[in-house]
């Protein structure tokens, strides 16, 4: 798929067939991730890959936007490594960065995404400290719950002249 | 440009010809950061495009990382309005992801861009408020310098195994 056409027709998916990812179709969707660009190159971000259908559900019940995880059977936590990135905002950027690059892939190979929130919110960092046994300094940034698709959404033009300003505000 | 060889063939350019960019070229990076995904579909962005010789003159002086803004001829300041988006992790979260695919759009049309990190560093925002004149509640994010190439840059393979961890850390 041309990275434009990805780009304009990515959606967020929330509907899933139940079929499983073939490990080349994450690993692609991981080497994604990891070719993100990071402030100062510090590459900051790690990736817990969840299957586990016990995990995904206890997911489901705890994150109010995560109902979607046990059907699409996957989730992988972006998360970032705060001793090697000290600067909270940098690190928060380096794994959205990571985690739009893995969304443009999923969707680009034919598979549905959607990023589910977690940082700031204290309630669903703890989640996904206690659910990936994070170690401490070790910050989970967001969620990517990814499947098959059993969904189709049309293209969405969100392109707003107000919101571009030339020169100054 | 297929999306998989533009994520991962995808470099910070930092040398430029000055030749400079066409609209339709700027309106396609400018789309692609609009189609990024956004908490609670919020939209919180907004573009600040910069081209004025003596403000990337400036931004060059003042910007340690942004010396070559003036030879690219062109700077785009991404903010996220902090009233539509009150937590500030979401807000830096959905910006990064605008760049991100504003990042890979200027690849895929044969463009050199480079993110210059701006938040949390209060030096750089302020620097980034007074240059674009941001309202009270626009938080600068990122700068995206951008312009035509002039230096190529060999794909990196930035994967790491141990950076993946299975079922849990």
């Amino acid at each position: 798929m041309d990275v434009l056409e990805a780009i304009f027709t990515r959606r967020s998916i929330r509907k899933f067939t139940g079929e499983p990812l073939s490990q080349e179709e994450l690993e692609t969707v991981l080497k994604a991730g990891f070719s993100a660009p990071s402030a100062h190159n510090m590459q900051p971000w790690h990736f817990v890959v969840i299957k586990d259908a016990d995990k995904l559900e206890h997911i489901a019940e705890k994150h109010p936007y995560g109902k979607m995880a046990p059907q699409a059977g996957c989730a992988v936590i972006v998360c970032g490594d705060s001793e090697k990135q000290t600067a909270e905002g940098f690190l928060v950027a380096d794994c959205s960065a990571a985690m739009q690059n893995m969304l443009l892939a999923a969707h680009g190979i034919g598979l549905g995404a959607v990023w589910c929130g977690i940082y700031p919110q204290e309630d669903l960092m703890q989640l996904m400290i206690e659910t990936a046994k994070l170690p401490k300094g070790i910050i989970p940034v967001g969620m990517m719950v990814i499947g098959r698709k059993a969904q189709e959404r049309s293209q969405q033009d969100r392109y707003d002249s107000a919101k571009v300003h030339f020169g100054q505000w």
